[in-house]
């Protein structure tokens, strides 16, 4: 029995709009989901966070094992009751933060042998344990243990780390206890056609509740990074939720959402936004710009959000010199409201079907802002 | 015509309960102020800061005159507009700043000369300026310019500083040109008894809106501060408000209430906050203290605020842990909820005539956890 379930809608090309429902709420797709890498979305309270639109966010295992760990979390009633998030909540399963944070990490058929970034003990997650850990945390969507390849592999390493999740995602099934927590597998197979296609395929007759695209804009060329998601969409079935992990600016999110790809999750909005860097209609604003520092209009006049509705850049970017933590907590909502509205509306255009019409605009207004924040 | 209005509406012994009248809003009495300093209250956000019970809030017209400058803010509608805040604000006149903040300062009959704590440049503050800089900024309340002498000086230093902010007093109130500010005296004189009687009625003499009591508080023993404020109490009119500058910890602002000081602000709840020091009925908690990490107990069982009501001393002692700025941010809304809640309670306490036995029982409470939180 599935406490998820997923229905497609709309499609428009392959872009598609879809509804994804949980026991903590439904989510519309496409969609874009916030990071609390560690149980907090950096900066923003779960009211802020509600009020920009964010329906599922992501917290990452790997952060929440080692800090504050898996025992407090489940006591104060998992992931939800800890942070304060009533709605639902997918977890990372450990294999991206090992590959890209801890040091001295092995990795072999049992699973990560690694030392935690934090101070330097010896941790080991298997397939097997990250279920039981993710189960501990109480997500709604769990992921499976992955293995993945930096960018750049031959062939054969990329087969090996592909092979090896693929063993992982049927020891994942084998393991898993609770059955309110849906579970994604994730597809690795770095750039290469044959693997990612043997791959999806493969996961695909294990029937999961969804499917991750993993392993990719970890350094690659970026149309090679698309090029790779759009033939794992060939792949996946239509019914089920398709996620393209640690994806991402917002033309990058609108360029994955028009090959097929339903979910987003990127700590892109928070982290832009601690460097003064505003995600507006019209582009990108850099707010230790000078010329924002007489200017009493909003970020985004196209905005409602609680930022452009009380504050003007002026006041946003004296924040920013200031040091005042407001300044980035406002833009932080901003950003996220920004990234969640862009996804309904690419909902919106895909229901309508005019979505290529929809994105081209979106991507022209962009244009112009971005080259003026260069100056 | 006076914008402000005050009325005494119960005594307990010393201690007063009134209600001060602005333009923007009325405001009980004893009241304590939170501070932004620079147009921010350190975390919080002006929704944060009415549901913590915050009505007038201070703002320092030396920092807002030098970045990011009266001309954008009175530009944005003053202070009000720039920062979004709607109820009242008051301004310090920048005297305290500059003798604690600003590097290569001189006083004179004229005024202070100074340079700007960010970047060394040379400015003036004269009566008349900060009367025309405080009229820009909007504020409701405007404090004249006042010369205050450090701890431990002599007698004839502490007197030609209260000598020189009286005849500050007297430009200060010739130099206003807008009715709807009101303007208080700073009374100065150290601790010396005579010269704060002196400085006080002088100061009562001319008229003002209300009356400061400042210079304390500044290093000198805290009993012989309470005492001094308590002498310039007795001088003071009974039908206009008293505020003793830049205190303090909840147990000064009590002891402060007993002697008949009705305002307060202080940087201490947002201060403490960003050091994990939360104020509870109970006393003080620092939650970087191992023992909180599996509390999942709020901060405050008597506390109702958006910290208390969402999350557990666990979670917010992990996010200091984890760096995450939620929890100096949640732990700021405690701390000025708890201030303000402590205010109202004590004038609660006068209007019932239960002053002295009230502040007994809150110093009872607060201190077993102090003692607790040392460990």
């Amino acid at each position: 029995m599935s406490s998820v379930s997923f229905s497609l809608e709309a499609t428009d090309g392959l872009a598609r709009a879809g509804t994804f429902r949980t026991r903590h709420g439904d989510m519309d797709t496409p969609a874009f989901m916030p990071v609390g890498t560690q149980a907090s979305v950096k900066g923003l309270s779960p009211d802020e966070l509600r009020a920009a639109g964010a329906t599922m966010i992501l917290a990452n295992a790997y952060h929440c094992y080692l800090r504050p760990g898996a025992s407090i979390i489940s006591k104060a009633g998992g992931l939800h009751g800890f942070m304060a998030w009533d709605r639902p909540i997918l977890t990372d399963s450990g294999g991206f933060q090992i590959f890209s944070l801890s040091r001295l990490s092995k990795v072999d058929d049992e699973g990560y042998h690694f030392a935690s970034h934090l101070d330097g003990s010896r941790h080991t997650f298997t397939p097997e344990s990250v279920v039981a850990l993710q189960e501990a945390l109480g997500s709604d969507v769990a992921m499976a243990l992955d293995d993945l390849a930096p960018a750049g592999v031959d062939e054969r390493r990329a087969a090996d780390a592909a092979e090896r999740t693929l063993r992982w995602a049927e020891r994942t099934l084998a393991a898993k206890a609770e059955a309110r927590q849906a579970t994604f597998a994730i597809v690795q197979g770095s750039t290469f056609e044959a693997l990612r296609r043997d791959n999806a395929r493969a996961l695909v007759a294990l029937d999961f509740q969804g499917y991750a695209i993993g392993g990719l804009w970890v350094g690659e060329p970026k149309a090679e990074g698309l090029r790779a998601a759009a033939i794992v969409c060939e792949e996946l079935p239509a019914g089920k939720p398709r996620y393209l992990m640690g994806v991402g600016t917002p033309e990058d999110m609108l360029a994955a959402i028009a090959v097929g790809v339903d979910l987003f999750d990127c700590v892109y909005p928070t982290r832009s936004a601690r460097h003064a860097l505003a995600l507006t209609s019209n582009g990108r604003l850099n707010l230790r710009n000078s010329r924002h520092a007489d200017d009493l209009s909003p970020l985004d006049e196209r905005c409602g959000c609680a930022a452009c509705a009380q504050f003007t850049r002026a006041y946003l970017s004296h924040c920013f010199r200031a040091g005042e933590a407001l300044g980035p907590r406002m833009v932080s909502v901003h950003n996220v409201a920004f990234m969640t509205r862009l996804a309904k509306d690419a909902r919106a255009a895909v229901v309508d079907k005019r979505f290529a019409q929809w994105r081209a605009e979106r991507e022209r207004d962009f244009t112009p802002e971005d080259k003026r924040a260069a100056d």
